[in-house]
């Protein structure tokens, strides 16, 4: 790898469909310009990385979960939510403009071979298990490995 | 241009009053210190660059058009909102102490020479038009035309 | 000082438990790994920065500090709130998994010699005064200094 590459480097700690969304499009879109990009996913961002519901026993995990549940697909925008009601209206109009899904964009993330990880702090602490995640996704990584890689990278996010 | 000129890239994904605040307030001091600025709206971003209300006519641009109507001084803040009275007392506030105004921390961003671009994808999501902005914006830009300005970057920033 | 040193620079603007927290986590992390680095405290992020509740007496300030009462240990997370039992939640989950509390990482963050500044025109709009503020933080500053740090710095964030 040359010193002449370019890198991207992304924090994802939302959960909102809209927040998680502009991160995918700037990630996809880096990469597709030949940056190294990576994303770190933390915190609420973890859902964007779920394959579903979660599966931790404890208690706290279990509300956790609860409050939590489904994967990528049930994603509500940051504002008008509206007991959902802004989620289809979000979808209905990207769908109207062609615009791709939110499953699509992660899709196009792993096969354009961006960085995706996933802090395991989080994970303790929101009771999610490595088997939760999809099978892309590089679980056991710590702030330290992100700060590593953001020190070299050329654009730092926080999203 | 040297490539000892410095550069600032903000993408102002929020809607919330304050946040919008922040960002121009940092791209507007990074313009009078002679750094090369540039501001990407998009998604809730849009709304700072709205000239008034929008004029999309399509049911879901309608629907997303009343729920955020209005334009830069209709902005409500990220918290305490209660209807307004966020918004009331921010500006109060702001008055009493002479901080400027959004209106005019915009203005001053377009006399500073900031490059004002707002994201293409994101208005046809959300049924923005070009004519429903303010003059000064580049309306015609993608993700890659960020990525590209980003790269370049000494402060990126996701607001 | 070598110009070799990596630096860190993030604008704490939130002041949710759980961005104040990611925000304290990568800051230590990067202080830790000999990264000179630096946290700017504006709007809400004013919060995590205070002793305890404010001492502000004008209207506008006292009807701030009544809605924004507490230090650091009386913020909640940006989610699932509840009156508190989000925070309640949170910490208590913290606890079992033995993650630090948001005191201890601010203490953290004194020791490892990060740079803590507060945004002088933030803490003027809400009433926040000098006395307010820990006593390790430079009240004094305002967004030129921010620019000029953040200008030389290999990781920028918005938290």
């Amino acid at each position: 790898m040359s010193d002449e590459t370019q890198k991207c480097s992304i924090v994802v700690f939302s959960g909102d469909m809209d927040k998680v969304m502009a991160a995918f499009i700037i990630a996809t879109t880096a990469a597709a310009m030949e940056m190294e990009t990576s994303m770190f996913f933390t915190f609420w961002g973890l859902k964007a990385v779920q394959k579903g519901n979660l599966t931790g026993t404890g208690l706290m995990q279990r509300m956790m979960g609860l409050m939590n549940r489904g994967g990528i697909d049930r994603i509500g925008p940051s504002r008008f939510n509206f007991g959902g009601m802004g989620r289809w209206m979000f979808k209905t109009m990207m769908k109207q403009r062609d615009v791709v899904s939110l499953p699509e964009l992660r899709q196009t993330a792993i096969d354009l071979g961006i960085t995706l990880q996933s802090c395991q702090m989080s994970m303790d602490v929101m009771g999610v298990a490595q088997e939760d995640l999809i099978d892309e996704i590089d679980a056991s990584v710590g702030a330290a490995t992100y700060v590593l890689d953001a020190q070299q990278a050329d654009i730092t996010l926080f999203i």
